[in-house]
């Protein structure tokens, strides 16, 4: 990646963290950064379509409040949808929409990195503990 | 990008998202999703290495003290170095190290999709706010 194409992204990221657009900017941003949203967009890139209480299964240690916080940001955002099917009692199934699966294929490479990166990452913070 | 390699990048996260690692996951992950940091690793890829008050012109609306925080936690996890020249009154300059580097080359493409989606995710949410 050369140096203008660097500053191309970065030009087009800056007019998206303006401040016209700072609610966007957090909660899209705040995926990336989030383990919960991260978890729930691959659980249901992995493995399709599925109920809240599959979903609950399939995230260790996430809390039923918590995934319904992080399940309506989501679909608040257009990054997955939620199928509501009237039966007794209703069944409701969640989705990767293609603009989730669009940041699943955008994070991987950068999660492979940072897993990748982790044992620079701790060297790197016990030199500045022992420093200060 | 295949469904094995997402689940190959997903098993690498998983093990840096662990338990253990919950300090380094937390703070590796809001690099990525916090917009301060962007811009300081941003304005090092672009123009090298910069004082703290050129920094500070370069990022608009940053505060001393948020700055401050910001290049003390990415010097921290090895993403920026300080070096302090012995002149009176002395020089501090901070550059991206190879890891920061790395870093910007690998969140660059997500910048470029995310600005390139924002019509749809402001699509997504006005759809949702009518709906509720």
């Amino acid at each position: 990646m050369t140096d203008d194409e660097i500053a191309d992204a970065w030009y087009d990221i800056c007019k998206v963290l303006n401040k016209d657009n700072d609610d966007l900017k957090s909660d899209i941003l705040n995926h990336v950064g989030n383990k919960w949203s991260l978890f729930v967009i691959h659980a249901l890139g992995i493995d399709g379509r599925m109920r809240f209480s599959s979903l609950q299964q399939h995230i260790d240690g996430i809390s039923q409040k918590m995934l319904a916080k992080c399940v309506r940001e989501l679909e608040r955002d257009g990054l997955i949808s939620r199928t509501v099917y009237p039966e007794v009692p209703p069944r409701v199934e969640y989705e990767l929409t293609p603009l989730g699966r669009g940041l699943l294929v955008q994070v991987t490479p950068l999660w492979h990195w940072i897993a990748n990166s982790v044992s620079q990452f701790r060297q790197a913070r016990a030199n500045y503990d022992k420093s200060v």
